[in-house]
């Protein structure tokens, strides 16, 4: 199967070494910089037991990802509205699998041209270290359902590489982006303004109470979502990534851009929309975004 | 006139210094060695422009504060509940003057025998930096009230030290403690949150933003004070101490309890009496005990 990536940040090219493995992957880089070093070097992953080199093709213009199977759009999702315009001349017939952050771009969606297209949560812990390098720091889990169109376009996924790299289909797009955001909401800005890996969540019992109280609050306003359940899953992530940075964290420590908009403020807006005020989720919004402008 | 000061931290020696030029001043140390180094070499105040030595009488036993004119209570008040017992036995006629953040002490003040009892609130910039010097680091004024009792019996402060060492006398202690209540709830966790000396509270405007939330949220359960008024002076206070650390930041970083109980404990228990829910200064009190936890 020819699978087109576009995004040469951590999760791209996590995708592209593994799916490599059994598709022809032609990754799709911003820098022509960086498509050289990877056709010339490969792409290096790293994990706790080894390193191993992934012969990938990469390009940075858009052209060559014309006539792909399966095109994964890998890019964050404040990227996302840049690339809209290039996506919407895709073949109609290419099926689209997009894995951001968030809830914003489903009604960009909504109005491509192409008649399948899914949307996917990624679990995966990766790092990038280089242009052409990544550490999976973490093995997780691909999420994926169909936002429209034709669910058997995906079947290949599964086979061969689900020990390695593994998918879960969902039956509920809603549900399983809903679930990833409300996680994302909790863990990833209280561990950025507590400056601490995610075990500490749950290990200091005034965090966890911190984390339970904006659970409690971004939870309400997904109704469609069993709270209890989704604090579960909540403190299994903690006690699964205990060790880990998460991607806020790694973000605001290095002076990046963090995903907070896509993350907070579609929670925001999303509340916004059925009439809620959430207070402990605003001001923890306009704390990160406050520390994001210190960092920078 | 003998005044008596009770704590040898940062504020008790700062009274004792300025003090001592008008008065005969005995300051009670918890320690001895405390008190030695006092007898023995003075108190060493430094601030921009000098280095002046004042010869205090240092004691650590409580015994030798009988009979003054005046007694200052310059203890941390997570300090004061042990302190009660032996300020039960002093005469009744012996006016107490009771400098603590918070609100939580007055009722113990209700229980002591002093006829006249005064409460301060000090909004001086000031470090300790060893057991016998003190950095003035802002010149402020000390506000005081009459609790109960006599307020004649206090006349004799402003005389004298008015332009070195100022006093302010306000008619409504309640006022006056809730309106320095405020300030602390808002100004002290969020700097220690954020990481920020005060002044970084109004220059970044996320940062901005959450001030002025978690100010609203906490003048809501203080009807007596008007919140505009209190926001403005909350804003002068941050930029006159622009270049400051708050204590509670201090304290974080130096791995010391800090005040929060006295002050956003306090905010809280008083909600509480009030039959109000406060999520935002809930979740930042638990916030600073999570942060206090870590850091000790």
């Amino acid at each position: 199967m020819k699978i087109g990536i576009i995004g040469g940040g951590a999760v791209g090219l996590l995708f592209s070494t593994y799916l490599s493995l059994q598709h022809k992957v032609i990754l799709l880089t911003r820098t022509q910089a960086q498509a050289s070093v990877i056709n010339e070097k490969g792409i290096l992953l790293s994990n706790s037991n080894r390193n191993i080199k992934y012969d990938v093709t990469a390009y940075s213009k858009f052209e060559k990802l014309e006539k792909q199977d399966l095109i994964i759009i890998a890019v964050k999702q404040y990227d996302l509205a840049s690339l809209m315009k290039q996506l919407m001349i895709l073949p109609a017939d290419t099926p689209l699998l997009f894995i951001q952050n968030g809830i914003g771009h489903i009604k960009f969606l909504e109005t491509l041209p192409q008649e399948t297209i899914y949307v996917g949560t990624v679990e995966h812990g990766v790092k990038k270290t280089e242009e052409n390098q990544i550490h999976h720091t973490g093995l997780g889990i691909t999420n994926i359902a169909l936002f429209r169109g034709v669910r058997e376009k995906f079947t290949c996924f599964p086979i061969g590489i689900a020990d390695v790299f593994p998918f879960r289909f969902h039956e509920n797009y809603k549900e399983m982006l809903f679930e990833k955001l409300i996680a994302n909401s909790v863990i990833n800005p209280l561990t950025a303004i507590f400056k601490v890996k995610n075990g500490k969540l749950i290990e200091n019992l005034h965090y966890y109470k911190v984390l339970k109280q904006l659970h409690t609050e971004v939870a309400s306003v997904f109704p469609e979502i069993n709270p209890k359940h989704s604090l579960e899953k909540m403190i299994q992530i903690c006690q699964s990534t205990k060790e880990n940075h998460s991607s806020m964290l790694s973000d605001i420590m290095h002076g990046r851009k963090t995903e907070v908009d896509a993350i907070l403020g579609a929670v925001l807006e999303h509340a916004k929309e059925m009439g809620q005020a959430l207070p402990v989720t605003t001001m923890i919004f306009e704390a990160i975004k406050g520390m994001e402008k210190e960092s920078i």
